[in-house]
């Protein structure tokens, strides 16, 4: 059993509600409000250091301006920054770190776990290991070796259903979280806490990731439907309409090729709402044809969706259990009241049975 | 919330864990073992009804000479039957239903929804509604097409964890369940039993999918470990062995076209462990040569497995979990006594954190 998170974050209600550092979309309004609603909010590092030292300065606009205050006890910034290793450079990304001292960073996709020991220990070393290492993994082993080489403090489990990036090859969280749990404890890496994500969306999923092992979870898909995420009115209509999530999302190569992004891993592909562009390649369509129609619709705007559009739009299975578009406060105080509800509601049944 | 379960098959434990009919796998022994433990054992169906009937012969032997035996209130077989729809004929499955009325029989991959509806009409009929309808689907519309043409008594709601066959397109039961639950619920068929599989190996997962909202859950890949099961012993030990269930198993069509089953249609695929036949495929071994490689190696009989052997072996996620070969009522008693307390503890944590 990992340590208290509370004792690290003292804000948090229990379980932790994350929202994850989402590409243009967690900025500072979002991350503010979830990690004062009792959650943690991380802005989503980007590429452009520059942009993200002002996004932060924002951000501690944003936390100033709060009555009450987000209670922290070291000093840190109470939210996190995202940063996609395979694309952000280290010492600048390391200024602004040091600079605003998050309470933790999230690393994803390093090109080898060098890299996460190297972040890590240069970001420890900026901030005195106040600011936490999470590290985003997808598999056991992939989680034991990261955790060998830079010993972070949480290890984000993505599960399959997730939207966005992802391991190609992996298990939903129903057998990952137990996995890593129990390979974690059998290598005496016990104290390292495990967040659960991918297909969770409400109260029941992190009640669940907490009986899978879990010590709290990450959304995203679900914050996307939030009034701070920044985020086309047309997505955010496409994830109130989206029903049956295993079948309307699909997870594919083909987005990056697509959007011509052309920096993940051979291992990492992306879940996004089934389209036009994932139809038209299944059929046949040439890639070029297909980036070139694509680059057309998205040049127009806004669009609402759905398998006629051609805009990739990233979402996790959970699309379907969405129904409104709240504030995220309302996110990640319901989730935590659902969580304890869900919990007796289970007992009972098993009893009743 | 669905009836009780236990008023329908009073021999059961709560929560409801049933063993899925595994073709060649499932057979008499397995099927009696896991009822007689307080779960709900299902003999695979396969495409010869003559076979069937044979093995039901034995099952009823064997469920003879129980002591004590299982208790049954409407006089039917405390164990299921399971068929492949597109490779099953009705009529002579009919007749072995009739003769030996199984508690159950669940339906699965059938070419269209007016097949479930036949066949449910057809099997009510011959045992005046004393053998429950269960059909497999793996999607929320799925689900509620299939309620609505043939109103079963359950469905079994497979996540992409799942071993073996299975809808290509698919959330895990993280998302699926409570997504289907609630579509259930809305369009009033509140009362259709709702059960998860896919990644669910011990009691926490059981747990998990409670929590999730369904009323019990079926295993397969689980009960592939137990003295029971028909199966090779190589094929044990490759269960026993396989860690990180995500990255050693893979979903894919590859696994019918090597092995020439060419009945499946064309929205399903399977989840077997990464081996050299999928390696290869990988690397664009031209698939006549695969075949002929794989049926070379089958041949031989039995091997370790691993990803230099080349005979396609079924399992899901789950596996990293499983470290033993043990009889079947160890693994029905274990997860029921697994569920509550993983329940228990996740409001612990909950509480404490």
């Amino acid at each position: 059993m990992s340590s208290s998170l509370r004792s690290i974050y003292p804000w948090i209600r229990s379980p932790l509600v994350a929202c994850s550092p989402m590409l243009r979309i967690s900025q500072p309004a979002l991350a503010v409000a979830v990690s004062h609603a009792g959650g943690l909010g991380f802005v989503a590092g980007g590429y452009d250091t520059d942009e993200l030292a002002l996004n932060m300065k924002n951000a501690v606009g944003l936390l100033r301006g709060l009555d009450p205050p987000v209670p922290t006890q070291t000093g840190v910034l109470p939210i996190g920054i995202g940063f996609v290793l395979w694309g952000c450079d280290l010492e600048r990304s390391v200024q602004v770190i040091q600079q605003f001292v998050p309470a933790a960073v999230w690393l994803f996709a390093a090109p080898s776990n060098e890299q996460y020991a190297l972040w890590a220990s240069r970001i420890r070393d900026a901030t005195q290991s106040r600011t936490q290492i999470w590290i985003q993994v997808a598999g056991v082993k992939e989680g034991l070796d990261v955790v060998r080489a830079a010993q972070p403090d949480v290890l984000v489990a993505q599960g399959n259903d997730a939207g966005g990036h992802g391991m190609k090859r992996s298990a939903s969280v129903i057998s990952l979280v137990p996995e890593l749990r129990d390979s974690l404890d059998a290598h005496g890496f016990g104290r390292t806490t495990v967040l659960a994500a991918g297909g969770i969306v409400d109260g029941r999923g992190a009640a669940a990731a907490l009986v899978l092992g879990a010590d709290g979870v990450v959304m995203g898909t679900r914050f996307l439907a939030s009034h701070e995420a920044v985020v086309a009115k047309g997505y955010q209509q496409e994830l109130l309409r989206a029903e049956d999530g295993g079948v309307s999302t699909v997870r594919s190569r083909l987005f990056d090729r697509v959007k011509e992004t052309n920096g993940w891993p051979d291992d990492y592909d992306g879940r996004a709402f089934v389209n036009r562009t994932f139809l038209d390649a299944q059929n046949g369509m040439p890639v070029e044809q297909n980036i070139s129609l694509h680059k057309q619709e998205v040049a127009h705007g806004d669009t609402d969706g759905g398998v006629k559009a051609r805009t990739i739009r990233y979402a996790g299975t959970g699309v379907g259990l969405i129904h409104d578009v709240v504030p995220a406060a309302e996110i990640v105080n319901t989730v935590a009241a659902e969580v304890e509800m869900s919990l007796a509601k289970a007992i009972k049944k098993l009893n009743a049975a």
